[in-house]
């Protein structure tokens, strides 16, 4: 069964470290507790829409663009997202660039 | 506030409704009682993230794309979507047609 909670605690997580906040930080500007919020990253608990939108407020983030990314990280578990099995062209052209090097 | 609850329970109800589904097909294949489902749908209650995959799998829908249209709506809601304010193309067509016929 895809929990929606799973990946909103993964998305809130990314989002904080990606901002380099502690989870002090984002809880005590959201007026949270540091253990639910933590609970609520690790997908322990459900996270009210209060509690959603005074995190995403703490995070500068629209809810939408979190939300956005919960959807789009729900779609690669439910296997509707084609990750690519081919390297990248980027890589491709360095992997290149090292053999003639050689 | 934005309320991620609000949404989702607009959305559950548009889907159902697009598949033709009554209240109580839908609650008596996800297992939740239709009062419950109701209030979801009316945003007036939080739905755990176990009854959304109740809900999306009775409507044959992924969670991915009911979370999808969500941050669609929440973005619209939030002004991060631009709303055309220009008439579509068939509706001057049909008003030029008025005009022609007059």
């Amino acid at each position: 069964m895809v929990l929606v909670r799973q990946e909103i605690g993964d998305v809130l997580r990314d989002f904080r470290l990606q901002k380099g906040r502690t989870l002090r930080q984002v809880a005590s500007k959201a007026s949270v507790a540091l253990g639910y919020l933590s609970e609520v990253e690790r997908g322990q608990k459900e996270a009210s829409s209060e509690i959603l939108a005074s995190v995403a407020d703490a995070l500068d983030t629209p809810i939408s663009i979190i939300m956005r990314e919960v959807s789009d990280r729900l779609a690669v578990v439910e296997g509707l997202t084609i990750v690519p099995d081919t390297v990248p062209v980027d890589m491709v052209a360095d992997f290149d660039a090292d053999l003639v090097a050689r």
